[in-house]
């Protein structure tokens, strides 16, 4: 990707869905980007993002029918763009769409994203709207049988002239609002024949549109055999469905964080989705603590951060405890997160996992040692000779700041779903 | 299926979909209905079906790139009710809908038949329209990811009492405008989840209107392990996708009738399409003769009486040619046609199959031989002793009107794609 | 199939698969044979099955590892047919195979069958050993990547004259001995590519050996698409894999017998597979009484007799208990089991169901009601008009005995997992 | 994978199998050998490979029937080791194997490599013989299951000590025969499911010979998810089934090669398959020129080469004609096969690609265009800013040897299947 974002830390930051389904409004957008600009911004969480729906008129008020109401009543441009929802954000009033709160964010030194669903609302289509500098409407650019099957407000986009001034349209005004950060939905594990052309069509206005911001692709899973087209158009790409606080799912997370282990590089990182952490599920109406436990919230920052996904916090900030405060805050576990750390398993078994990542500049070697499976305890452990690493070193854990002297093999008896990560540091004078 | 139609002969009609595509009016179907009673009906023909977006403004006017054009005007009563477009049916006017033309139908002593789509038009979801006598709109019956791949006009229906009554709604109105015959598309192959369900729905809605009418489900293929589902909701259902006049298809329709065989039976009929016979392809920008030699035209005509499948003529009527006329009226051949006689498939290979019927009450037999290859010319038999008849028989070729004796072995130099069938009388006295 | 068993009532009998798995002696099978002479014969049962793996050495002797000891020593002849294992079966010593059993059998007013495995024993085709009376070796019919997954001992046979002449000689064999019914193993889901063709093939070669046998297709499922050959070529056919005693699988059935209930018919037995009643699991190293509750087992007795299925017991004959046994002499429950009686599923949900089977003689009405779910209780319906009986009827439950007049409505309140049976007399005089 | 091959040159060199199929001798392997040394090996050609079945006796005796004929008769040692066919390979006589014949190839200072199967012989496990330095026998190694469906030789090979016991007395032989490079067939799309553990059981088999050796991957297409597992283990990976040549073939690798772009590094190298050029077929009884046209066969060279796969010669060297060998000796083209050229695809459609390849160390930059249709003549071309090129470049295109300056777009007329190839050198000083 011409022009594409190149950082060699992946996005770090804040989503609003995992607490607020569809139902996040300005104040809460504001009062969590304050807590993150106080207490998270110096460790690098910098992104606040509105997910989902931030264009819908009373959305979530059918909850136990719909998570997305059909055939509702949306906030649109004359032009067949989405806007945001001025009862939900007051700022948006008189046709300033986000451009308020994004500033706002800015002004707290954060950058500000939301999410979109990939193409053109429906009922534009069906009253034939107009779009921006465009000679044909609505109905002409939209694709009646490219629709998102969870979700029913939009049309895909044609792969034609008039489509690309659509997406262009759309990002044009993005940019105007002051925009870094874009989660496009529906348009990843290509449900639709026209998703994968529409990646292309976003990634084009994007670069055409005069301001930077990371193109994020959701939801997952991500085709294998399409990683270079990924890295090629877009920043993030989901390599999961939607991730929760579900053991099974983390679990799941090591056989997925295999397959696209080589794909981490600068500007590229395969998502691991939201964290799923602290105080979840309000809009969903489970308001809930994370059902994670702390062993498997360790395992999960691990995981996350040694392979090099993006990290998205879905808690709501404002109630965040002590414990989760500081799991987001562990320095050395955060400086797992850089591309110079090149992340491969060694291996994975039902019960256990092992992985290391080694700087390429450094020759630190990070190792990180899983248990899998439910038994109270298991030894899990690592031939030195597998690490590139001497047989007599020193390792340093991670979460417990303990130091060891390691022959050979390097083993940690772990409790259910628990980890160890080692720093294990080159003492040839690299740096 | 409750209340179905039970007889023992299926349907033989015509239907406008193989000339006419989207773009048939009431003219040509009066003047195909003309040619039908004067020339056919009394062999057994009597359904004129309109098929597809009868309901459609200007259908086919964008044909080079739309087949179907997508958010575009139809004609619809207050109660989310397509109708016919008057523009094409004068006699639809002042919302007489299909009334006056079924009417001189009747007068004709022939049925009427339209074709319609599974569900409920899109724009009504879209603009809240109102079902009739019921508290509901139509967004709310209507399922916003239950749409037709391959034409845009509808979104499938919720099986909810709601539901139903739009569907009741429906078939109160064709009952009124003396509807005799429902072709119900995009409902038989369960490409969405909810066409499994409307079946029932329409099967329910049918009884309920107070009048008999047929009901034949489309598109194929239709899944064997439904097969008990279609007997008991509808009385035809397509065993293929569209069938057009092209060898390749209608050698793999002996594959499909093997698959279907035991599923014919009073009310009961597997459909192997319309037959594209004579004058064809008009809508399609395609005029021509069917492309089928007269071999294959026999061959056709052989399979679909032997296995009784309905019959219905793809021709432009008018344009019918003397051989045509002569193969749609053999009277032998279509004698066939009725559940009395119990096709069987005899055996199947690459380049040949035989297949036999025998009638439960006469014991009379019937024995078809085709060579499917594309040798010129092919010897093609089977044993006696697999028909359950005398080792020494008499035979009648049909088609040429031959008699034969038979010694243990049938047998007849088939050339490329072409048959024989024979009917060997029982001489026990039954009848 | 020409010349098949047409009987209108399925096989009933007994399978020593369930509880002795492969290690079945000859002593056990006279056991058990000699019980059901005295027990179980006057109902209807007859059949003794010997199943897989009679012509093994020291089978199940490392049961830890393997149910089939690969590349083991097997009983053979000279012509590369398998013979029983004369340390288990000595009456089979001196090249006596299954005779003498089987005319021991047959002195009990029983019938005998046998299990086989599809295909020519591997180490024949390896050692080029000889067929009877055919020119070619062993290697020369096998097929080399025709094998079962799940059983190490055969090759399948090529389809050819040579191919046939093994199987005619392992026919004529099996006639020699006095066989009555024959399983066929890995043969009925087509896993490889010569099944299908292999069944063809022992059908002939039974209609050659000169003796009636049954002919039954193992493991399922079987294909529906497929139901019109099996017809054609076999007298049962499983619908499932292996069933066992338990309640997902019995509830499943439900659903499998849906898809099967017109492929019921004289000589055609859609098979849901062995009862696993009584004393259950001694060969498998779980030796255990059935885990279906007293419930479950009479759902199960009701459906397998209401759809026609074969009724094979897999219980050790010699431990039965006084409640199976009274399951399984429960004359007015097996009556429903007779070809006249045809089955209809009226509605299925995924906590009910509800099944007929009409006599077609005598017009009499079979009703049976299914709770499938967990509730404790729940009231189960069904509609008269849905039975085609009169909307007063008198009901008689066949489990309890007890007898109810019905108006419009016939419903019941069962336990988890249970069933109601009914019997409405058609009044009108029929017989 | 440790102490693999790290090259950064992918392997290029000879195979018997395009012209041999499994009938190749010594006399051929040798007369091959002393071409390429006399004749390629300057430019880099170094392996002489011995295709599939050199253990077999009389293979292709009869082809008409059978590639492999099964359950023939294979030279072995009394360690279910295959040997070398002695009546083919004389020099193998008196149990030396290979080591004659290799010590010969290297002499002339190339390489040697042989084809083997995944597995153990089927005799073997059958006959229950012997494993070197192991207690137990084949049998106990041997899966039943897992087999060749295309070969008939061997069983798949259990993961335990013993199965690797197996294996490395294998590679032990193999290591004291000299061989250089291993192609291991049956084991890169994983048919069967041990043949995943079995790559890992090879490579460590390979690593405790003591004997460096290319492992290549066999038969494709590999698996875009398991590309990690590949780089760990191997050298080479199949990306396709077999390439014959067929121009669908060549245009479908196209589609391969995009998939496979990121995955071609030191010691890594997604395998195109062998070149099907000169003299090809006479073991599989068409003997004759490639059916490649020189268009074609340009295209070929100029996306191996540019793409980074392993080239393997399938024509018979001695037999080679003038373009072919100018082919083959192109020094510019063999050039770009080089891990420091990083080729990425710029844009694929139906009748045209490009791709580039940008050298990491000087920034020179390779460019193909592609005519993939089958029109006679098309403009191909490609931006230069898709390149990172200057605006304004010079550009040689390598078959021609001629220079053009380049504005802005680069652009080529182009035969059908053909192509254009350029190196725009980084003037910038880099080296």
């Amino acid at each position: 990707m011409d022009g594409k974002q190149t950082g060699k830390i992946p996005p770090m930051g804040w989503n609003s869905y995992d607490y607020y389904d569809t139902t996040v409004d300005e104040k809460a957008i504001r009062a969590n980007a304050e807590y993150m600009a106080a207490n998270l911004k110096e460790y690098g969480w910098e992104y606040i993002v509105v997910d989902i729906q931030w264009y819908a008129k009373n959305p979530g008020s059918r909850r136990e029918e719909h998570q997305y109401i059909p055939f509702a009543e949306v906030e649109m441009d004359e032009y067949s763009r989405l806007l945001p929802d001025a009862d939900r954000f007051p700022s948006a009033a008189g046709g300033k769409g986000f451009g308020p709160l994004a500033d706002y964010l800015h002004s707290l030194g954060l950058k500000f994203g939301i999410h979109i669903m990939r193409g053109i609302p429906r009922i534009a289509a069906h009253r034939h709207d107009a779009i921006l500098e465009c000679l044909v409407t609505a109905d002409e650019v939209a694709i009646a049988n490219s629709i998102c099957y969870w979700n029913p407000d939009m049309y895909g986009v044609k792969n034609t002239p008039e489509g690309q001034m659509y997406y262009d349209s759309l990002f044009r005004l993005y940019a105007e609002w002051g925009v870094d950060y874009i989660k496009c939905d529906d348009i990843c594990r290509y449900d639709q024949p026209s998703a994968k052309a529409e990646i292309a069509m976003i990634s084009k206005a994007i670069r055409r549109c005069g301001r930077d911001m990371v193109l994020s692709l959701s939801p997952g899973p991500a085709k294998p055999e399409e990683a270079w087209y990924y890295e090629k158009h877009a920043n993030m790409w989901r390599i999961t469905d939607d991730f929760w606080d579900d053991w099974r799912l983390l679990k799941d997370m090591f056989k997925r964080c295999e397959v696209w282990q080589e794909h981490v590089s600068p500007g590229n990182y395969p998502d691991c989705d939201m964290l799923p952490l602290g105080r979840l599920g309000k809009g969903f109406g489970h308001e809930r603590n994370t059902r994670f436990t702390y062993e498997e919230q360790k395992t999960m920052m691990t995981l996350w951060c040694l392979f090099g996904s993006p990290l998205m916090l879905g808690a709501e900030m404002t109630l965040l405890d002590e414990d989760t405060l500081a799991l987001l805050t562990n320095r050395e576990i955060l400086a797992m997160l850089h591309t110079d750390n090149v992340p491969r398993q060694i291996y994975r078994e039902e019960d256990r996992a092992a992985w290391k990542a080694v700087n390429i500049r450094t020759e630190d070697c990070y190792v990180a040692l899983f248990h899998l499976g439910d038994e109270e305890e298991l030894q899990v452990e690592v031939e030195l000779d597998e690490l590139g690493v001497p047989e007599e070193s020193n390792a340093t854990e991670l979460w417990s700041g303990e130091t060891c002297e390691v022959r050979q093999t390097l083993e940690a008896k772990l409790p259910a779903h628990g980890c160890a990560v080692y720093l294990i540091k080159n003492n040839t004078g690299k740096s």
